[in-house]
């Protein structure tokens, strides 16, 4: 696949590329949240110096394959790295040197400027869950998803501030044949919404056919120059890069867009039991997907992701929101600052099947090391239920909330005359109450975080409301969120292109279910 | 109250006690869990010295009235502070010289001497929740809490190992007259448990008869030398001490005993509305509480206490675990190593009604903020609910859990050749898994936390095992924990001594219901 024919005429779509660039260029606004804490730094430098030399030994003895990729293998043998079949090893230095051209930080547009991200330093990204075959909401129960729940989960991430980001496969679309779904999900980013979103992997020409679409909503030009498209690439661990993904990879990097580079590592499984070797597992095999990109076209933006989890090893079950990756995404973190490249880890983690105690307590956990551990791209952040397998309506509700909390909490705290309150002590003095201080009225509207979903209210004001938990209380804000939503404006023009590609290239695949 | 009479004969009990102390030489074993990871820097030296001056500010300008308490304010001009009537002023750094007396860690002995703690440096003590009128189950709803659930609660504490100590007033024991419950309190502490708990401070009286029961188990020698008994102090924020806190403060330091003290600050009511200015405030009262502790007996062991919140400001309502006290509690926590001293900070705080989503998301933000701000006595670590009204039979269980993941997290990353694995990826390589290989068999019985209460299985086994959520899990655990459990070995003489004392004293006091 290329970019998209058109039956608009060369001329009107040059002016409309201008008028779309010069809009951008007057809403440089950058949405997202700004970190004001430093990140929760766990390990001192020599036991980062032990991982980071264990990778390396990873990488130089026992190597990496790439399998069903005869680019890459060309790429890599380019580059310096010794191939033994698919088996590729690297040596001492290699993949860090091919890592220099990897950008630190880089904007992804949005088809709406004032939503466009940065991506890196200190700016933070949430994004919602990834992925999920099921959906899940307290009246429907659980069942697979269908394309109006992907277009519902695209508009509740549009209506919801704390996410600035439409992700990408917030729901499997299984009423739409797997050859062709990627392009009703592309549309739907791009109708449905105007913040940053994610394009397909699962093939090569799937990762074209994204890229293309965008290519419609930005111009060819535009695209060429800049990130307005990301793809979530996952290592086949352990030490496997499959052909499908390294494709969809280059892809994305040759038309200079963003692969996310994520391992996958159930510790015990894909990996080692114990954390320290899982990470530096996965820091060999994101280094090698991050440094691909970089051979495929150096300087296109990367991510450096990581996922990493544990396993109830009696059962074999996977476990999430647990101790040990929470610490893991804090030394991750450090491997990444090291590396000077932004990072994506962790998410709103749990193995729990409806969002009940254990689903909040799991992805607080997980989520707070998302923020401390100094991730720029946290996927996942909202909707992830039954280790990823279910997106939940009002998880998604409930763990966007959470995100609203880690707004203030990336604040940070601060300490000037007018926090340390000085003469609000001098006023009210001691034994006497703040309520009527000059500096709490000055502040009372702003001073606190308040949540959309908790009930702070008496016992007894809770219980005359029908005593709801805070699954019932998301649910209505869900319907809420639904039915105030409004659809963001797009050029007609536009919308035609987009809807046109989707028709031609559906008259072309074939359907496939599986 | 003095020491209590006893109709053993006395050289009956010198041997006893001769017996006792052997005991605990010989099990010189402390629980409790050690903290392996470096403390969450949050603010850089210039804040926290910005915020250490306020306090001064106000410790020098404002001052503390201590209200019906002549002896604390002999105490205090016998140290050189200013006093205008009931008003305290304090020069410039006196109260932290007179606090160079404070240990900075000490041992609370249990009766168990298996079970005695370490409070200060390494080690981290989580105690349940404290105070609450009411107590809830699943199956009873909410209700005033009694003798039995206190009783209840110390049986909980007991069986369950990630909860070091008894705490205090698990739940209010309602149905005992307000003036004779702290020697149910302090019996049932004493009896059903033989970890280590803490005693009354509602009245002197009551502070000391809890003292002298202690003294019944441990000998009146064991406990002027050694801590074994603990009073939590509250502060009547903003810049009050009420003198049946002082007394009671001053009862467990002249018995040698730990007062944990504590400002108790909704910010906007009891203090100002930003984060700054409540933390220098708790600091100036804090340290006002502990010196005066170090005036009553130098030495005498004191743990510096914070109690952080804030408030829905449009409807007055408290809120709990949300991100302006996490973030505060981590500066305390840096304000409380410069003064070298235990911390009391956080717990499993949320304002929701019920163990749901929104109690626990709240709860571990709390927690996890208590264990990264470097908080050695953590009050309040399991049970908490509605903002303290309420002791939760299935949340105390459910933060329990949490408190087990919380020993995994304190403990750290190991990053050691064991730890690093390459022995496993040579064995194992890419492409395979990690099920059977030497290093995965080797640690799979202890390699990941397991929770008690989270449900890993897949969705098919859950929904054929009744599709429970974490809450109905909690209460099943409830239930088992109870029948299971078994009273500790308390010698009869004793236990003797300690119900004629209870049955004295309450023969003795007025019956007062408020």
């Amino acid at each position: 696949m290329s970019d998209a024919p058109s039956a608009t005429p060369h001329r009107e779509r040059g002016l409309r590329a201008r008028r779309r660039r010069e809009a951008r260029q007057t809403h440089a606004v950058i949405a997202g949240v700004k970190r004001k804490i430093p990140p929760y730094e766990l390990l001192g430098e020599e036991g980062l110096i032990r991982i980071e030399k264990a990778a390396d030994a990873i990488l130089e003895e026992i190597g990496i394959d790439f399998r069903g990729d005869e680019a890459a293998l060309r790429l890599w043998r380019g580059a310096g790295a010794n191939l033994t079949g698919e088996r590729v090893r690297f040596p001492p230095g290699l993949l860090r040197a091919i890592l220099k051209s990897a950008p630190s930080a880089f904007i992804q547009h949005a088809r709406n400027p004032a939503r466009s991200l940065r991506v890196g330093g200190e700016d933070v990204v949430f994004a919602p869950a990834y992925g999920s075959p099921f959906v899940q909401d307290l009246e429907g129960g659980r069942r697979y998803g269908t394309l109006a729940d992907f277009e519902n989960f695209v508009k509740l991430a549009y209506d919801i501030p704390w996410l600035h980001h439409s992700g990408g496969t917030s729901c499997e679309p299984v009423d739409v044949p797997v050859t062709k779904r990627h392009l009703d999900m592309v549309a739907a980013h791009l109708t449905f919404s105007d913040k940053p979103f994610m394009g397909s992997v699962t093939a090569e020409e799937r990762a074209e056919d994204s890229i293309a679409m965008a290519r419609i909503v930005f111009t060819r030009e535009f695209v060429d120059a800049n990130c307005v498209i990301m793809g979530n690439v996952n290592v086949n661990s352990p030490l496997v890069w499959d052909g499908t993904m390294t494709r969809a990879l280059r892809a994305y990097a040759r038309a200079n867009q963003c692969a996310v580079v994520v391992p996958f590592i159930l510790g015990g499984a894909m990996g080692p039991v114990t954390s320290a070797g899982a990470i530096a597992q996965s820091l060999a095999e994101t280094l090698a997907g991050c440094a691909l990109a970089q051979l495929e076209r150096p300087g296109a933006p990367v991510v450096f992701g990581n996922f990493l989890s544990s396993t109830a090893l009696r059962s074999g079950s996977p476990t999430f929101g647990t101790p040990e990756p929470a610490l893991g995404s804090l030394v991750v973190g450090q491997l990444a600052r090291r590396l000077n490249l932004p990072l994506r880890c962790s998410g709103a983690f749990t193995a729990s099947k409806i969002p009940d105690g254990q689903a909040m307590q799991e992805s607080a956990m997980s989520m707070l090391a998302a923020v401390q551990c100094g991730a720029h791209f946290i996927l996942h952040a909202a909707g992830w239920l039954e280790g990823g397998l279910v997106m939940g309506y009002e998880k998604l509700v409930m763990d966007a909330d959470f995100c609203a909390a880690l707004h203030v909490y990336l604040k940070g705290l601060a300490v000037d005359d007018d926090a340390l309150a000085l003469d609000a002590f001098r006023e009210v003095g001691p034994g006497k109450h703040f309520f009527g201080a000059a500096h709490t009225l000055a502040h009372y509207e702003t001073a606190f975080w308040e949540s959309a979903v908790a009930d702070n209210n008496s016992f007894e004001q809770w219980r005359d409301g029908g005593m709801k938990d805070a699954r019932t209380r998301a649910a209505e804000r869900v319907k809420r969120l639904l039915a105030e939503y409004e659809k963001p404006p797009l050029d007609p023009a536009i919308a035609g292109e987009l809807a046109d590609f989707v028709q031609r290239r559906k008259a072309e695949l074939p359907d496939q279910w599986h």
